[in-house]
């Protein structure tokens, strides 16, 4: 890969190395084309492993991953993406769906033990579902980076209809969809051309 | 550090190598206590410079940071975190209110050029605010992991007065707080145990 964007370098001030810092940030890229190449049941347990460290709210760890890679449930998922989506979506390896845990707080007496009550209280808190979409799309960022440290291209997409996906996928769950993500090696013009970042000054102000 | 988790070790099925897994999710962890050591311009520049590279929807990068350092900065932020997390956002060299911006909308003319229109039909969409929540959430799941590619420790928190942050740091700006992120050298005591993870199995199904 060529660096896209020459003006900005690896600097002295992170402690990551020039070449990991490229692989997760700087030369990856959303993806928008995918060759053959299987996503194995291996690549997506090391990439789980890997990002369920990341911290999320009181641990509660919302997000969910459905796993489409046979060609019957790509179909199913093929007709509720916008129109624009549905080309990538066809060739990727394997696309996730990524729902948020309405629910979540029935695991918390395990994953946040030392808090007692707190499965109660959070069962009455009416901020919950939020909470829930809130520490998934946190997740996700995770999870984006985790694809990328497994050498594989993501293509993360919310242009889809949300109920669509429910229903077919999630009923009875009580899981809601919040992003599909394509996951794999990038086949031939994948990428469109960067879009601009803000500047430093624009989103970081001093108090 | 020692390894925390000695059953999930690092696996060939990721281009990361083991060290960069280590820094960014295997032995990182949420600091609680934080040496005097400052976090300067330079790493905080470097962090953004590295993180503004993860993908958001419509390239809409709605995150914002409130840079406090100093002590008057600092006591102003005190008084609307919830009583538990203010020792430590006592001790923390810098501290970064994470804000969502909803007025993203006014920058796609200039990161997301391609879509003419994009501006005017976001300003009108009712989804606009859960958009930039959504999005603020996702980025700052790269700003945790570019905190710790620098070398430095995270403390993400929810438990504050969003509203009295909002008056007292964002007031006419359309910026609403959606996490604090206290950032430095983990100090004495700095982790508490860390608390199980979900099984891929409880996060992972296939159709």
């Amino acid at each position: 890969m060529t660096a896209l964007h020459p003006d900005v370098r690896p600097t002295d001030a992170l402690a990551l190395d020039a070449s990991a810092q490229d692989l997760l940030f700087r030369e990856a890229r959303t993806a928008n084309a995918f060759t053959a190449d299987p996503v194995t049941d291996e690549q997506l347990q090391a990439i789980y492993d890997l990002v369920r460290f990341g911290p999320t709210a009181m641990n509660s760890q919302p997000m969910r991953l459905v796993a489409v890679r046979t060609p019957q449930a790509r179909e199913r998922l093929l007709r509720h993406m916008s129109e624009g989506n549905r080309p990538k979506t066809a060739t990727a390896p394997l696309t996730l769906i990524v729902a948020a845990d309405t629910g979540f707080h029935e695991h918390l007496p395990t994953v946040f033990p030392h808090a007692a009550g707190a499965r109660d209280a959070m069962e009455a808190n009416p901020g919950r579902a939020a909470m829930a979409r809130f520490n998934t799309a946190l997740q996700l960022g995770y999870l984006i980076v985790g694809i990328r440290a497994a050498g594989l291209a993501a293509g993360p997409m919310t242009g889809f209809d949300a109920e669509g996906v429910r229903a077919e996928f999630l009923e009875g769950t009580g899981h809601e969809p919040v992003a599909v993500v394509n996951v794999g090696r990038p086949g031939p013009d994948a990428w469109f051309p960067r879009n601009p970042r803000l500047d430093f000054d624009q989103v970081v102000t001093e108090v």
